[in-house]
């Protein structure tokens, strides 16, 4: 048994998924969930996802070897110093929020001595889907999880989350914190913000009902990340917000570059972009893991 | 029979996926091809695509009933004198170019009388991939191919033009030749720019190793467009300059509403512009045809 109790503080998609994959390999002893809605606690019993529940974070946590936050980042935030009341000196804690800075900062503040036994994680893993309902065992399979350890990490804490993602088929790797949310921001967090400015800005036109009529696969492909949750990428964009913006104005530089090619009729520079852009892209493709 | 002898100039994606579709029904007599490289021609022949080629386009349409224009943009503009001249008065041609005002001008240029029989036509189906061997006959099952008559175009050919898209399986719907490239501009031009912007500017930074290592599903979707024809790309950019020009500000205008909701830490207005977008998303998935 590789964990023999894991609480689970906001049973979705994420923490929905790991529970599902590792009961399935009986890598889990017990499973608890923890949300502030019961329903969703009664749906992910019925779904056999946990096998019991707690409303209190405390009665949650209390017998847990390993609790993971599967929350929005903002309610991860509030929570850590009720989370870090409730743990005892062996309790090892992770969380999969999509950015890790303010995560770890809020961590340093309340966690104390448990601070060595954090483990800030990141699954690059999820669909445009949330909730327990949209959850499945094989989510991690051949997906990517980041951890972010931190100078105080202790070891055997590291190395049972690490273990943990593995048993359920990811690739465990480990990033410097600001280095990880820079990294995201680029291939995770700006193209959402491009995507939801884009469908935002569609839907604002006159034309809106014949424009989304006409739009092709590439469109719906192009726009999928749109319809992923608004409250948890509001929460990304708050708590990534320096890296985010930067990133953002770096590629607001590119696109007027693009708009300056097309209004002088610059076909030289607007091959070079497209083409640059195509070998990047062609070359992502061949190699990616998913 | 549909067609008795259909000229292709310019055998790629599009233009060999519509043989391919006619003659697996056998709606059509003879499809002759024509392109700048024999290579292109013999490999369409091998792979039973047309029945024969003729490397000079006066060869190609001589006897043709019906002249489908695949090139890119650019080129189109460039043949149309010489397709004019190859034309008898019975001959109708139409075009599959992404963007319609700068083709027509062209047509009304040169085609003289031949103008009745230009029905100007844009498929809205393709994938990243250009070539004849990219070519299949069911491209064009439940995918819309856009029409824009003129006040000039006769109602027979306009009725065989329809009939053929039909017949393969589209939908065939009528645009003005202006509101055609605005609604496209929005849905398709404009999502191309940022996918090639944002390729081009991760693949230019210095994290770019990384970045497109821990780039996920949702990168992979959205930047699949970025992964098109940059000379096809290149030519929608100039001959819809002025529409994309415009659809480029408002986007830019709604990105940097986003930009500035990010820095002032404004929830609310984050949160309507992303509730907004997966609103409309939501919606077009649920609607759309494919």
């Amino acid at each position: 048994m590789l964990i023999d109790h894991l609480a689970i503080i906001g049973v979705g998609l994420i923490g929905g998924s790991l529970a599902r994959a590792l009961r399935k390999d009986k890598l889990v002893g017990k499973v608890t969930g923890c949300n502030r809605g019961e329903d969703t606690l009664k749906q992910a019993i019925e779904l056999n996802v946990i096998d019991d529940y707690s409303l209190s974070i405390g009665g949650a946590i209390a017998d847990a070897d390993v609790v993971l936050i599967g929350t929005p980042l903002s309610t991860t935030n509030k929570l850590l110093p009720q989370i870090a009341e409730a743990m005892n000196d062996t309790t090892v804690l992770t969380d999969v929020g999509s950015a890790k800075g303010s995560v770890v900062n809020a961590a340093r503040e309340c966690l104390g001595d448990h601070l060595s036994r954090f483990i800030p994680g990141h699954p690059i893993a999820g669909t445009e889907q949330s909730g327990v309902a949209a959850s499945f065992a094989e989510l991690f399979v051949d997906h990517r999880v980041i951890l972010t350890p931190l100078a105080e990490t202790g070891a055997k804490a590291h190395q049972l989350i690490t273990d943990m993602w593995q048993a359920v088929g990811a690739e465990v790797i480990n990033l410097d914190v600001m280095h990880h949310d820079q990294v995201l921001a680029a291939t995770s967090h700006l193209p959402h913000m491009l995507a939801y400015a884009l469908v935002d800005c569609l839907a604002r036109m006159e034309e809106r009902e014949e424009i989304f009529k006409y739009a092709a696969g590439g469109f719906a492909d192009f726009t999928r990340i749109a319809s992923s949750s608004p409250e948890m990428w509001h929460d990304i964009c708050i708590s990534n917000r320096e890296s985010l913006l930067e990133t953002m104005t770096i590629f607001s530089e590119h696109m007027e570059r693009i708009r300056i090619a097309i209004e002088a009729g610059d076909s030289e520079a607007l091959l070079k972009i497209f083409q640059c852009a195509k070998t990047a892209r062609d070359n992502f493709a061949s190699k990616k893991l998913t």
